[in-house]
């Protein structure tokens, strides 16, 4: 046996059961539940999905698919184009799975990313055939220990009636020891999560399984695909600058430390950068309690803005992970990883009281926010942990630009075209016009901020119209609408591709 | 002084602070934010309020008034009406206050109830100068004993700069016992709730202040408002019917056992009369972990189906009132009343694994919810902890009734005019027509069982119509809308007197 293998092989009667991809791919059973390892493209299971794509170009093949959340191109693409995927959950990000959904070929349960376990425990999700999971190791006492993201696979894994291991002895071994796997018990019956900071380790530094459920094992070389995020430009730096003002103020007002709380990011280009804006900040010892670390997260660290970081995914383009995974002995005492369970629990987001900035797609002049559904219909990528966070966190913060689509769009309307996040949840709104402190308002009172302070200033006019309108309409309704109008601006981008209500003369 | 007072003042010196309810509401500042207790027509501050209501006739009064939850008509009437409110908050449900309201005389901030106490922690909600509460007693050892509600008094009393007491003496001595205040630190250096199970005391029988708060002592002999809701019909026992019959298949399927899971039941008839439906079930054991403990939970207590109730408030009509109060000790190793912060905290609704059945306004086809606006733009009455519990519920049931106004509106629309809860937070939908049960589902699979099983007859076709051409019109995209026509039906009944498409010919 190859003496890498042997090394991250920790039970040796194990070795029986390596196979290859294509021998492996083949014990998936057609029409069942498989959950795979998995979480924004870091820590998929990645060649035997792709010995599955393989398969289904020549057999009948269609499976139901849960993971922690999106995938790189093996499943969310490959095995998603061949048309073998019947059901998806719970977070997706891909084009070519979306594509597909928004078509009704694939069937995506999108769900708030701490419920999964609690879902699987009452086989709402399963029976789980199959859990496909990749690991950096097997130890010796038997753990499976995942790589740059646990996800749902420890709930998969106590669930699941077989499991296939992609052993991946190209991922760093100082990548054993990071993990953090606890698992609650059953409702009822169950403790308090023993957490009160989260630099605490609750639990294991691996899954444990029985290891006859252990099926087949693969050995990979398959690197995580890089995530695609774009570099901060001249806007996401402004709304970096207003939010670190705005902590200074909570800092005046009594309300933050210079450490401020745990803090959240949620995914994509806008939050790593504001992220990002931390670097040249005054902020010090800041902790992170997030669902991914992207980029920005190890840049703070290195400027020694970030003194511990919790997640359950590692995502990074392909220069941070060059510096990270070359380099991770440097990180290795300052980040931890955890079910997506535990680092979206309620419980702990509430008891620690963490800031959470998470990115909207598009948000209503009272505060609604839409983080998945374009013009309310299409989907995007989903809720993911947006919701976990926001309902629960001390402060829950939402960034945007005032506009999309080169300025066709405003970003702000009259009526979001699917709620997400209600205006309850919402407290303060960062776009690169200004921010709305939304806490102790009424509805009333929030639009007027949003209004005057985040909206781009081609549909100041326009929407400041339609809210005095509405309120003139209704005689001064908590929330005044217009309902004959409220939707008007996607029709009208539909109809005329701009919000605007000025048509520009077609060139 | 009176034996019924001495035996309520456990710290003699505090007679010294006994006034006339005129005299305390002179002590209330112009401008300022005032704390209240009471909590659904329950535990509510009454003479002072009114003496407050009678002082605001004649001089310039306008005050910033928190709660627990709804009140009676001294505050949410009589103060209101003669205009000394300014801004009201969390939850209302009196009809005094919601035309004020609804015509933006009273400033309202609707938030999720388990919410406001962080709120107040970081002054958000404040500075509060008054907190006016009603107490059963003061313990010798300076305890606040509360009355039928506790709601956010707790935390009000901890930051509120005065306190005047309205100590009730109708109310029966043996309310001394049945509170259990627990209050949670400050976030980033709090404990876990040290609960496991909804019988477990946590806390103590009062709210421990420091005495030179206490700025009067009013005596009161006023009862707490009767609550309004009227009986169980028909439909409402066929909800009920259907409801039981789906915790059966939930007990055959092994998810539940006979005596289910703690219990919440939200406000109001429709709720009161499903719970009502327990009474001749084979179901026992049953625990009720709730906000607020209707009629039907001391039926059910009488019964032998419920063993154990805890919750915020009791709210009680008139008949009920008379056998419970008068009878109290029978009840009172049965049931617990404990801060909002409590009764909705996130960390135990899911530790605990509730099942929760909250009423809902309106839903729509992809079962996003209407807990507060009518027709997107009137205020009803607040979301309530109607979030608290859906969203962190292992069971978050929705129950409606098909149809309202005489049949002139389906309580099932295309797309909601307002969201409160969204699509991923409900699991079970119950109407009278019958029941969907949303779990795994994706909202195109929800549409399809929404519209069969639960929508009216006389909306059914033309539900059934829209959802079939948002489909092919958007060529299947995760969640099908029509833009120009998702709000038409609130539109058409707002011109038409009737969400029917054809519309009846005038008589
Ligand atoms: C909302 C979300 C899609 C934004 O992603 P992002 O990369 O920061 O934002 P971008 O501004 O680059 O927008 C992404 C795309 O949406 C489009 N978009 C943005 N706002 C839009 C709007 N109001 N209407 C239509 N399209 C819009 C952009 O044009 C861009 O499209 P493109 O890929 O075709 O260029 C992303 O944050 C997300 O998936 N959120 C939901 C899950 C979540 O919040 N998880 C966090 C929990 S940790
Ligand atoms: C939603 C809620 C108002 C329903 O109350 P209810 O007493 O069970 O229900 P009813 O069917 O009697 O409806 C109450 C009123 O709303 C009206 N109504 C109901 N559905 C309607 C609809 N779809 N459109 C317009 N009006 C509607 C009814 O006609 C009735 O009006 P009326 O008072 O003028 O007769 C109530 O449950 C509530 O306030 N919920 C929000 C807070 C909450 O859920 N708290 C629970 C947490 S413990």
């Amino acid at each position: 046996m190859d003496s890498r293998i042997e090394k991250r092989l920790g039970v040796k009667e194990l070795a029986s059961k390596i196979v290859s991809a294509a021998e492996a791919a083949a014990l998936i059973e057609n029409g069942t539940v498989v959950g795979m390892s998995g979480f924004t493209r870091a820590g998929d299971a990645k060649v035997v999905p792709e010995a599955l794509a393989e398969r289904a170009k020549n057999e009948p093949l269609k499976i139901d698919v849960y993971t922690g959340a999106s995938l790189g191109p093996e499943v969310d693409n490959h095995l998603a184009t061949v048309g073998a995927i019947r059901k998806r959950g719970p977070f997706i990000a891909d084009a070519g799975i979306r594509n597909l959904i928004n078509t009704g070929d694939v069937t995506y349960v999108d769900a708030h990313l701490s419920h999964n376990a609690e879902l699987v425990r009452q086989g709402i999700i399963g029976p789980i055939k199959h859990l496909i999971i990749e690991a950096v190791a097997i130890t010796e006492d038997g753990l499976i220990v995942p790589t740059n993201s646990v996800g749902n696979s420890p709930i998969f894994a106590q669930y699941a009636e077989n499991i296939i291991i992609e052993l991946n002895i190209s991922h760093p071994e100082s990548l054993i020891g990071i993990h953090d796997i606890y698992i609650p018990g059953e409702q009822g019956s169950r403790e308090p999560i023993p957490m009160t900071d989260v630099q605490q380790r609750i639990g294991e530094i691996g899954i444990r399984v029985p290891l006859e459920k252990i099926q087949a094992i693969v050995i990979s070389e398959e690197p995580d695909a890089p995530s695609l995020i774009v570099p901060a430009d001249e806007e996401t730096q402004t709304m970096a600058n207003i939010l670190l003002d705005f902590f200074r103020a909570e800092i005046k007002a009594g309300r933050l430390t210079n450490s401020l709380m745990p803090l959240q990011s949620g995914v994509g280009s806008v939050a790593n950068a504001v992220l990002e804006g931390f670097t040249n900040s005054e902020f010090e010892d800041l902790v992170v309690a997030s669902e991914v670390l992207q980029d920005a997260v190890f840049n703070l660290i290195d400027a020694g803005k970030v003194k511990f970081a919790a997640a359950t995914s590692i995502t990074l383009t392909e220069e941070l992970q060059k510096k990270v995974y070359g380099n991770l002995e440097k990180y290795a005492d300052k980040i931890v990883l955890r079910s997506q369970e535990i680092s979206n629990h309620p419980e702990l987001i509430r008891r620690l009281g963490l800031i959470s900035i998470n990115t909207a797609l598009e948000l209503d002049i009272y505060g609604n926010v839409n983080s998945t559904h374009v013009s309310g219909t299409k989907m995007m990528n989903g809720i993911g942990g947006s919701g976990d966070f926001a309902r629960n966190a001390r402060l829950g913060i939402f960034v945007t630009k005032s506009y999309a689509k080169g300025g066709a769009v405003s970003s702000i309307v009259p009526m979001v075209s699917h709620v997400d996040h209600t205006e309850h949840d919402v407290d303060v709104i960062v776009t690169e016009q200004g921010i709305a402190d939304l806490r102790g308002l009424a509805p009333k009172e929030r639009a007027k901020l949003i209004i005057e302070n985040c909206v781009h200033p081609d549909f100041k006019d326009q929407i400041r119209d339609y809210f005095n309108r509405a309120i003139e309409a209704t005689g001064g309704h908590q929330t005044p609408h217009i309902l004959e109008e409220a939707l008007s601006w996607h029709v009208n981008l539909a109809k005329n591709k701009t919000m605007k209500q000025e048509v520009p003369a077609q060139a």
